[in-house]
């Protein structure tokens, strides 16, 4: 859907609801990478190493090789701790990034991050000096974001799409006879790239994410 | 509607209004495993303990005879007292679990807990903290939550759905011609399982909830 | 509309905007047990003594005289001194129940009281504690409660549908050609009851609420 | 449009927005009152005295007449002041009543004296005990009530429909060819009294408030 | 539109968003006058002296002229200024207005007044005692106001429309093919005068504002 | 779209949801004044220097040869900073602008600024001072903005349409058959200069935006 791929070294969102396939889509993104000579980075807010490996077992992503043979790193992070260092966190991030060579990196997801802040403005600021830094690091990092809930293109605090070079909508799309929710994927905007439009419908299979680029939602 | 069941040892959700049946639907849960040979216990901040085992007496599930044989824990907890102690309690719950032996827990409802929190940042924080401590203590967990009054696909919170394994929405479709109300039945999110996502019809008859796989809403 | 009637000693709440006639139907659920040899009590925090009696009387319903036969007791209520003193009405609720003798409670509104705390958890712990005494007092007690502006199927608070084990929905159902606004009536909730889930068109007439079970809205 | 009228003694509001003609609405039902021997008071809290008198003197309503002969009393007053001296107005207002004789009252508008009060629990408690008082006063009364921005058929603070004996709603109808704004009057409720649910047309004419009666809105 | 013109020493109010002509209103209202041999004032808090002259020059008002001949004020106040000395600018309106013998006054935007009180009751207040002082200075009177954002026939801040003689609401008009966005105006309320309720373009031209009195929107 | 062009020395705001191609519209704009003659300055809240100048080369603008031959000041601040420090560059403006010369200016973007002040009244206040210095300033300026979430045609935070003479809307029109999500853009408002009204499809190229004036949106 993007002529010429993801751009690299660009920072990017992929937003969506619970069921919508965020983390998969994350874990999908670091096991192509890898396949490619890449290395990775997932950073979960939401489950544990173990629970993270398992997931992407079950796609057929051997992700404990992968750690094994030094190619990627999974880091589970308590939300509450992220949020309190998330100024020496950044601090130390393109550091991290050079000495481990990660060039893919994920973060499940960026809206329970943001929730830790009370304060909006505290928030807008700490997220926008964390995105700089990102962008920063010298790495292509997707974000998962949870959806806002009446708006399914806008995330759940309406600001990192605006911090973004790319932003990927998860939704889903109810027919009106009730009969089948269905997934569908759209671009909304890629810095510097053209890209298609289109909604095109995605199903998570047992092997991960799978777009049907030539189909039409109905 | 999922292939090869319910993931052991995950933390799902039911999210439905008031009068879809999550009751039913945890007294339910824990009757099968109960009839399989698994042990398990009904946490609940809405009822008494008496009017719990009537409700599952209603349906014919001899609720009082599996307490009394050592299969089933029903335990009535005041939500403030809960709230108030919610660390203690997330400490100790892997023990109990342990000691009981209980493979299925029903928490009924998450919404109710959530509430007792009037600070939004502490309410998420005790929420992901016991989301954790549930998916450690090594049982299948279903907790209900009330739904969000205008979206019925998001919580009350809309945070449950995004800490949770599984979702289970169970809502009200209310015909044009304002003949019946009906309930349907669909599941969002499974994590590490395929399933459908057709929207299935479901009645709360004698003998608990039934859902008309074959059919469809109109 | 519900198999069997309403389940003894159960609490139940009407749900309704207003002019929806929510004080017509917890007058004459209260006629209808005395015609059939039941106590009852009516608590009203919106209307005198007088106009109670007054409203009961215009329906037929002989009001005082059941008060001076000690069949009904008819007690109004300031909202904000019930407020003040609802953990005593709560302690001493079982007793006067028990010495009236009272298998049928009528409160109207509930709304009113959940009015008058200004804090939402103060208000949730007190209503939950309330309801948990009424459900305690063995008897039967129908609420009535204010709709939510924009939802006629949630109540003003969001809270008593989730606590009660019955809910009535009273809704105006405004056709599209603007001729006249009808009155439907539809059973949310029923615990451990079967019930119609229909839409039904009633009037309030001069004889009291009048539901057209054989008829549809349209 | 109420069969054998509106009831006497009861305490009734008019909903509308902006230029609906709740203010002639107010007038009229003065007028009409005089014309039949009974005298009225007019409670202005938006226009002067000498406004109010030449409204109703453009209708061919001899306001002026009507205060000289002593069966009108015109009061303007400065909704700052009122409310801050409403339990005292409150507490005078049977005595007022009685001295001059009122047997009709109107406040214009209820909704500019409830925004006086910044914090929701004094407000409705304030207006709450002002309704109460109203109703004890023995005079029939029309309060005026801006409606909610969103919704017409709710009064601007929700809570003054549910303290009245009667609601009639005043709104606007856009067709949906932007032809020409139509005005609508339905009787929302009227407590003890048969009331039709028919929404009827109106105009505000040189006469004052026409409803055509067997006219439908489209 | 109006039967017999404006009322004259009436206060109204011309609600519309962005880009709807509102100043435009204001500044042809003011020639209109000057034509007819009146004395106007525009006070703007959102433009220049210099920006208020050159547009009015734009569509051919010389305003520069009338100025020079003592036949119009403009006045550019600081919002911030303004709303500091409401009460002292109140207190001098009515012999400001008599010295300068303005028949005209336009105001240009009350919401940007309404806007610099943080404090709900502190405006209301203000805004009440500002309108009540433009009644009484014996001038003819236009305020311009931002429209809801939700709701274009509502005031930004919900009240102005309540406490004027009059209402203009000016707003866009997008069909459903998305061809091009049109203008409409409707009265929506004038007090003590007939009035058409018909909706009707205009649009903004070389030479003020145009409505086209025979044609309807679509 | 806006006959004789945009009116120099004015200040325009392009309004439009993540994606919509906002940025690469400022970039566009300044390029074509470099083009003819004008000299030209780029603040960004969002990006650093060398990707806005990356962004632009991508479209075939030379910025960084610009900047070398003085036409351009292409400047990256932090938008905290920039809020704390906006009354010393509100001061400065002038005679930064005559120094440079520049003719264009745009701020990429204002919502950024306008998030940084968590209370509304210093917002407002210091948002308008800030476009009061811009349109005194005697240069044409373009700020870009996000779009409300709810509204497309609102900014985010609902006053910098009003501050503005002209506003150019940049939204998704989303067909309803789920095909291919479109870009659109409207003329909101110009002031003093007549514009269209019309809704025209865009597309972001890799020459930059493409508006097609002879097309409809479908």
């Amino acid at each position: 859907m993007v002529q010429g791929g993801i751009p690299e070294r660009s920072l990017l969102v992929t937003i969506g609801g619970a069921g919508t396939g965020k983390t998969t889509f994350g874990l999908q993104f670091l096991q192509h990478g890898i396949e490619n000579g890449q290395k990775g980075a997932f950073i979960t807010l939401e489950e544990s190493y173990d629970r993270v490996v398992q997931s992407a077992g079950e796609k057929g992503w051997p992700f404990e090789e992968h750690v094994q043979n030094g190619n990627l790193a999974v880091v589970d992070l308590d939300p509450v701790e992220m949020a309190n260092s998330l100024s020496s966190i950044r601090n130390e991030l393109p550091q991290l990034v050079e000495e481990f060579g990660a060039e893919r990196l994920v973060l499940d997801s960026v809206s329970l991050l943001e929730m830790m802040y009370d304060d909006q403005a505290t928030r807008r600021t700490e997220i926008y000096d964390f995105t700089k830094a990102l962008k920063n690091a010298g790495v292509t990092t997707f974000l998962t974001s949870e959806a806002d809930q009446d708006n399914p293109f806008a995330s759940r605090h309406g600001i990192i799409e605006y911090l973004t070079d790319g932003v990927v909508v998860l939704r889903y799309v109810r027919p009106e006879d009730f009969r089948e929710t269905r997934l569908a994927v759209e671009i909304q905007k890629i810095r510097d790239a053209n890209h298609s439009r289109e909604t095109k419908p995605y199903e998570i299979t047992n092997d991960g994410i799978s777009v049907y680029r030539q189909a039409n939602i109905f």
